[in-house]
């Protein structure tokens, strides 16, 4: 029921493209700090992909959540670990979220398997 | 427009039965927990799938919503009560909600002429 | 910790006051729509107010609550009552709700006791 | 991956009209008041359907984000002003927005190329 | 009820200074790029400080309002536009948003009267 | 301009002992469950709290805030780090998380400084 990986990376990128392109400044800098953030530093990418993936998950955000397990999984995160993550998000953000969390499984086994 | 009921149900029962049976202890109280707080108490289940229904309106959760109008009609829920909760779902929410109340009010027709 | 209710009910009727009587019609009628949709209908004012409580709690907003929780005591809300209430906005609304949930304990005792 | 604009507007429609039809006049009276606050008044019909695009964005709802462009189109927004429109919802909004953005974009190509 | 003015505006050049003062240079970016989005362009200040205005209201922050009011005051913005854009986001963000339109008023008649 | 901390903690304390002896079990399950989340799993105590700080400020809970960032220091949060989770939380949650942002930062010298 969730959506098309490789349909959904490809229409983030192209919707991406176009808007970063699109002329003005201050889209492309917020799209440059929306990278930037998740680098190496004092924290290791794995953590700071974790903290991506636990605020996707409480703001249920599908798409931010799907792209979060996906570097998250390239980060070396285990199916334990990813649960524990979920188990955060449930408590914190509630029953609410539990639509999101079923999309988070779903994609977690997607991704993994590919 | 609304998503197939029937496939809605069969995915949703699917993804649950996965997360909780994951192994992770926490998340199967969480789903444990979400089921005991609608349970016959001091307010009887009508009352609280009528709570469960507002909540999920004005915090814009279609998959909620469907799950609780279908458990509201269960317990006797009428066209009349249903669009009073609507009503205040609304004015609470405001008219960024209202693509919620479409959904909600499609699903109360479908599941009805069930 | 929480707000002094007397100086809370005097500030929100005099600011009620001067937005309602501003001048601007759209105000005014959202204002009537907001008393309207808790009157007596297919759904009694209690179950109405309970509605209003849960939204309230699940949405975060203290001074929503104290109001409800007010004219849910008039209503005839009882503790255990309250404590279900309060059960269904923790579990759909998660841990990030717990601050409000303590404001509506607090206020609970507060308004009974007068 | 957007929705299809026509079939999503005669689901609107339709909706909508079953919504303000079922007899519940709260219900009737929000749909009149929705209009209302876009007319001219002292702001310019233009300048409030700009305040009803970014207030959707932030509040990350895709099918208000179409109404709202469609409209916005209607009175005369260039796509400099829609740009810095999405820059502030995005500043505002974080980039939880993001794929609201991408929905506001692709909207905004498909209904000028019309 | 509402916050002192000055105090506020002193703890937030304060704090405000602090971080973005504090070595990281991603939380400088965003400081920047905060200031940079409502700069003169294809709309005008007055224009985008009202986008920030119902913005911050239909996201209910009361701090992000006051900056708002203060700045679209400083705009021109009459009494009639700011009715008009509270109207908005009352309709828009729903009665939960009452509390921060009562803020709004308060602190617009006490910015006007200095 | 932020809240006493022992005050804070005092009140906290007092109001969760008396919700979770309200006699309403489900209450004390979830905050059972809201300890249990953040304990030694696969992910070490540390990162989960680093999570419930950034799911905190995402979600713009002020009490929730401060509650982690205690925690966090317990941990060995560092000032960097503090600040890498600030900077992933202000670009997720956008510019509305900046009121939320201002606290953390004084909460952590007045923490670090006891």
């Amino acid at each position: 029921m969730a959506k098309d990986l490789n349909e959904f990376k490809a229409y983030r990128e192209k919707m991406n493209k176009i808007i970063v392109e699109s002329g003005n400044l201050d889209l492309k800098r917020f799209f440059a700090l929306d990278s930037a953030v998740y680098r190496e530093g004092a924290l290791d990418p794995k953590t700071k992909e974790l903290l991506g993936l636990v605020a996707s998950t409480v703001l249920r955000c599908d798409d931010c959540i799907i792209y979060h397990i996906d570097r998250c999984i390239e980060e070396g995160m285990t199916a334990e670990e990813f649960q524990e993550v979920m188990g955060i998000a449930l408590v914190v953000g509630g029953s609410i979220a539990i639509p999101h969390v079923r999309t988070a499984f779903e994609m977690f086994e997607t991704i993994r398997a590919r």
